[in-house]
């Protein structure tokens, strides 16, 4: 079959990729170097166009794997040859800011970064953030539920998002475009489409809500000794700072040794004296009572002894300074020959014990070379990042059954952010059982009667 | 057929109403009088009792229909006589509340004022608050995903479950208890019994987040001449009180008047002089810096012109006062010969032409004698309450396409908060297409093909 054939009655010729193209395309960022497997990508400008390509692939029983900004990290966008690729690289129109709703009305192919570059021009915030916003498109960010630094205060992408519009494995348009806070008409729909990785349907605009700009950022480093007093002082930040928390982020202290050891610009701001670290952050409405605000939460719980040590941000770069020894894991994964990444959520009073049986067993496996966890423990989401000697599928797993066995009996999950796709697939059972698995088999089944949509992913 | 054979193996002899026992029993708390017409009524006492009694329904094919506190304002409740009606009266357990992780573990039938008592004990609140709080229970608050003063700050229902268990028509028990805030592991399936108005499963039990309970509350009811100046002065509460906006209610006019001229304990806070009333709530962690902030940000609104007048609640019982106006709809009710009441749902920028368009036409049906509008403005939800001087269809349908025809042209609702039960089907497809309408149908259909969970309802 020459898919070209298919698809140039409504596809210009720019927008049919097929062999030679293929050669400079790839499924992952990280793997740039790899040329695509699969049948054809096409570039649709419009929703009319993914209609008439999944009614087209319907007809020919043609598997359809959505490419994003192909920055997730479970292989979700890996294909094997015989796909159709839907591309949204060109949906990247943003068609409307409406400042009076608090409104961004987008196609599915604009980028993060663009959004928020857009909104804070007029004086409003999108605030979902995290390390891939360069590179990471809102139709992948929808449909991976994607989370990141500000969940504590303004919650994952299911929260931000208003109305979608999405087309069925039939090419049928689902138009749900509200700008509505409420909707309490029948189904919520768009919960479908949300977080479900390109399996029920594909995404081809949304509504995303906008806050107000923040007036006021405020961050600190805190040293701890044990695990319990960082509940208790999260706890203790949630009341005094009521709506303004808006980070909560715990380092392991080998892990913040090693994060602040690597360069200048992330020098420590607080001595390698304590067991853990923790980032907070406030946004707020006035810099200088919110500043003074926080300077005294600091003062009074250093005095009530809740916390051993702080050093609070003295100016914006201080703060960009913070969260650089946060957010740039190169520093920690550079070192490495080989590394293994996890996205695990578990109930925060677990958090503590979970992680040190982790660290003290990983270490004992043979080609762990290094361990190192950090994360939005406000959250209940912990990563890892480990290193290793080689890329054995033995190792791999014994690593993977080291972190994940033992979230089941505490009400844990294998992935708080990431998702599923192929990677994680194997221990999905591990955190949803056997009823709750066949009932997601059921929907699939009932979205996608012919397995169409992403094969092989989730499920 | 007795249905009392039916149940017997497994449910003991006071948890089977038949005949006598239903003339008690009724579909709805406004309707005490009108006996039940059902087969029988269930009063199961956990999950497994659930379960049997959906396995016997299904293999006989009786309809059933759950009834929870009995509040919803949509006729989700009715029956017409051949139903088994199955009652989370006993499913009335708090199983546990866990500080730490900040949730509680509840049996559907727990009512919303039980779980709000038992956390404040600890410390802690379930934000979700409304007036029928006495009554309504977590069961039919799930399933009505149900919205309530605080939803500005805290969220509808649906952001505020963690874990859920519901039995599905065939009797499985789909147990998605888990207490974590992240859980990307492949279909979030709560949500599919979120808002579903018990046509798509029983809800068993639910797992719900908890916030720290505020230390500080502060209100003051703001005069405005026109709606623009309303919403300027949203976005405006809204950055410099950053999180700490916890309701922002808009009262028009007549209804204020109306509302405040009814008895000592609702006199006016402001005179008379402005056409709209801004009740605005904020709830954070020091009451002497907030009311300070409070006060200043009222303070230079004035200065600033953007607000016309001003009054701040000096003390708790202020705040009650301010609230009780904008709560007790009795004062608009018991003034009326008979009522209809709205619950309608619009971007926000359209609120002030659409209301007033209303009033006009609402204004010039004979037979209406009252027209009060009041609402959850920042959440674009408006009720609507008519006194009218008959019971006719005819006059009901008139004023419903008065209020809901212009809605489909701008993108709202007909129900933000309340659902569609019964009342609502008809007004439906004025805000959702055909193509969700049909998504709709296939999703009840694959999770109910005999149609017998809460038949004829919503769809
Ligand atoms: C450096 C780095 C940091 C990261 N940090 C975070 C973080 O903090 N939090 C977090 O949650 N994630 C994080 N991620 C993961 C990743 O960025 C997110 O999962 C992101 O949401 C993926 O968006 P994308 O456009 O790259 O999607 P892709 O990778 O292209 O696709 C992801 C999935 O969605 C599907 N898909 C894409 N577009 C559509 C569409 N329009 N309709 C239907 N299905 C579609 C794909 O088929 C695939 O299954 C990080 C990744 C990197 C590389
Ligand atoms: C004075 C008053 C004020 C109100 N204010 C508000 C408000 O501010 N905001 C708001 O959103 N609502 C409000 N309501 C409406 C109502 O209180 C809510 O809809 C509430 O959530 C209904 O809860 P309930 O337990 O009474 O449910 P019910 O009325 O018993 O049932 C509602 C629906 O849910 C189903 N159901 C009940 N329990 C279950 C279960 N366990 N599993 C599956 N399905 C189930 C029923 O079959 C029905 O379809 C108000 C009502 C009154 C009378």
């Amino acid at each position: 079959m020459n898919p070209s054939q298919l698809f140039n009655s409504f596809l210009e010729e720019g927008q049919i990729l097929t062999d030679k193209a293929l050669e400079q395309r790839y499924h992952h960022i990280w793997h740039m170097d790899e040329p695509l497997k699969a049948l054809c990508v096409l570039l649709p400008k419009n929703t009319e166009q993914v209609s008439k390509i999944m009614k087209v692939c319907y007809q020919n029983d043609l598997p359809v794997v959505t490419h994003g900004g192909l920055t997730n990290l479970v292989g979700s966008t890996e294909t094997i040859g015989n796909e159709v690729v839907i591309s949204t690289e060109r949906l990247n129109r943003i068609e409307e800011i409406d400042k009076a709703s608090r409104t961004i009305t987008v196609q599915s192919g604009v980028i993060l970064e663009n959004i928020h570059n857009a909104t804070e021009e007029e004086g409003l915030l999108f605030p979902l953030n995290f390390g891939a916003r360069g590179s990471a498109q809102i139709g992948g960010i929808v449909s991976t539920n994607a989370g990141g630094l500000r969940v504590l205060k303004y919650g994952m992408t299911r929260q931000l998002v208003l109305g979608l519009e999405a087309v069925t494995v039939e090419g049928t348009v689902i138009s749900s475009m509200k700008k509505i806070i409420k909707d309490n008409s029948a189904y919520d729909l768009k919960q479908l489409f949300i977080g479900s990785e390109g399996t029920l349907g594909i995404i081809t605009k949304v509504i995303l809500k906008l806050e107000e700009l923040p007036k006021s950022r405020n961050a600190a480093f805190i040293g701890f000794d044990n695990y319990d007093a960082v509940v208790t002082f999260l706890k203790y930040c949630d009341s005094k700072l009521a709506g303004k928390l808006s980070g909560f982020e715990l380092i392991w202290k080998n892990s913040y040794v090693q994060m602040t050891s690597v360069n200048e610009s992330v020098r420590p701001p607080l001595p390698y004296d304590y067991n853990y670290y923790v980032l907070i952050e406030s946004l707020g409405g006035n810099q200088f009572n919110d500043q003074n605000e926080f300077q005294n939460l600091l003062e009074q719980a250093l005095e009530e002894e809740l916390i051993l040590d702080a050093v609070m941000a003295n100016s914006q770069s201080d703060v960009e300074w913070f969260f650089r020894i946060r957010e740039d894991v190169n520093n920690l994964v550079d070192f490495m020959e080989h590394d293994q990444h996890f996205d695990i959520s578990l109930p925060i009073p677990y958090i503590g014990s979970y992680i040190e049986e982790r660290y003290n067993s990983l270490r004992k496996i043979k080609g762990v070379n290094q361990v190192y966890a950090f994360g939005h423990v406000a959250d209940g989401n912990i990563h890892f990042m480990v290193g290793k000697s080689n890329l054995s599928t033995e190792l791999k797993k014994r690593i993977d059954h080291c972190i994940y066995d033992g979230l089941q009996k505490i009400g844990g999950s294998v992935s708080a952010e990431h998702g599923i796709g192929l990677h994680k697939k194997d221990y999905l059972h591990l955190c949803r059982n056997e009823e709750e698995i066949n009932l997601m088999r059921l929907l699939k089944t009932t979205m996608d009667p012919k397995g169409l949509l992403n094969p092989r992913k989730i499920l």
